[in-house]
């Protein structure tokens, strides 16, 4: 049987189910970090993530946005569970023939954003490879009351998402802004209840999230926010690496966020007993079952 | 300029000096792991190792080894520090094509040296490559006095090795049993003055302790045990992947290991002033420069 058979996320959840965790685990893999227990108030948040030539990127793109990239979609992990970002490493795996020049702006791009987000690139190891493959690993921390997990959501909860969605292969995937300030926002002044960020697509992402928490969810197409780039709807349902939050409240806790007239935060929808399964209402009214996916290496 | 004009180490000490990190970094880039502040015992130990096809393993090997080794390189990494590994992630990127059946006793080799050392994989991320490419990123704890660096060397320390050397391309490479028994073994009994594993060759790595800890050496041809595969010598100096250790201990301590009749210690030579350089003595007694390198990536 071919991997293509299975699927990515078939492949995942056939490891998954053959780990054993000892007691310092709290989660491991099945949301955007692992978290391990760390101190009295504060879990450790650990995650990674490989972009590889042809796949993630392509080989013509600017190198300072390739290497601001590696390490801005482990942010966004971070971000997705409410925590800040303290520490990196980065493997990569260059040409041999590759520029000194062009590593030098592939690197400056990491340390930029580095820099920016304070967060210390303490290491890395080097290896070869036709295609330039990048994998950054990034430990984080999160207060414990904080912390916010993708099995989390609960019926009648409000589901919103940050942002515009759609289109971002015209550039946003290279160029988006981690959503840590927001993320840090929403746990300091709501109980978030699940949170991930939209790497795969809106329709995927949010699967993740009914799946881990046993729920369904309705979403309603009318309030999707579409990007000036999206090529309709089902391109903004879909789209990969739109790197915006996707996250749950209370109806209590999402009256007063909507108070707050934020424009960046958006519901979309409302989650429900699992047996409904994942629906989305037209503009006209009329409840359709979802046929869009989102984005899979195999 | 190419990269290899510049070569692996050349490029690792250009970013290096670019990078700024706070005070809870304790050791970023130039050891085997980054070294960051945690408890008031202990410091956490961080490290990542990419391995790819065609360079670090052949596509004919045995996946479960293969597997087997991309934890294990990193484990080593974690020992050379005097550390317990606890925490890994794995990256992966697959050919489309790949088969179920390979990815599963990939998996199982992971999973396997995983159990052996209780290190919980807390999970991981997914990528395509024609050339199949492995990044393990490691967390691990070391009690602060038992914390071994490349930079604590001095002049007169004995300088000793584990195991044989050489001939690792001869399956050793992929079969080699991470120093982790024996690093903690050190730590415990003697005070380690510069700890690393031997990942590039001897004679390489010896060369970052004395970088590090800016000092010289000399090391005893007659000494240094070659393996029974080793094609002579200049092998067991220069063969990259034998992942054994390579350490320093005061004459007092070095006498006190001595005496301990361990088969498994060995020592090889003596660290000078930097002064002296790196020279190596035959088995005449005539001191020579050393010639031989390390595997380099570029």
């Amino acid at each position: 049987m071919k991997i293509t058979e299975l699927g990515e996320f078939g492949l995942i959840e056939r490891f998954r189910k053959a780990i054993k965790l000892d007691a310092s685990v709290i989660k491991g893999t099945g949301d955007d970090c692992a978290v391990i227990r760390f101190t009295k108030d504060k879990y450790l948040l650990f995650t990674c993530d490989m972009i590889v030539e042809g796949v993630d990127f392509r080989r013509k793109e600017n190198p300072y946005l390739v290497g601001r990239k590696a390490i801005a979609v482990s942010i966004s992990d971070i971000a997705a569970c409410a925590g800040i970002p303290r520490y990196c490493l980065v493997s990569m795996a260059l040409q041999k023939k590759e520029k000194v020049e062009f590593v030098d702006r592939l690197f400056k791009g990491m340390q930029d954003i580095c820099h920016k987000y304070k967060i210390n690139l303490v290491g890395g190891d080097l290896s070869r490879c036709d295609k330039l493959t990048i994998d950054v690993s990034m430990l984080g921390e999160v207060e414990k009351k904080y912390l916010a997990l993708r099995s989390a959501a609960r019926p009648k909860d409000i589901i919103f998402v940050t942002g515009t969605l759609g289109g971002t292969i015209q550039g946003k995937h290279l160029r988006f802004t981690p959503r840590l300030k927001e993320a840090r926002f929403l746990a300091k002044n709501f109980k978030v209840h699940a949170m991930t960020d939209i790497s795969d697509g809106l329709i995927q992402d949010l699967r993740h999230i009914l799946k881990e928490s046993k729920t369904g969810a309705i979403i309603y197409q009318g309030l999707i926010p579409q990007s000036a780039q999206a090529r309709g709807l089902n391109d903004a349902l879909s789209s990969g690496e739109d790197f915006e939050l996707l996250f749950t409240l209370s109806r209590y806790d999402a009256n007063r966020l909507i108070r707050r007239k934020l424009e960046i935060f958006k519901p979309v929808g409302e989650i429900t007993r699992k047996s409904y399964g994942l629906k989305i209402v037209d503009e006209k009214g009329r409840e359709k079952p979802v046929t869009v996916d989102g984005f899979r290496h195999f």
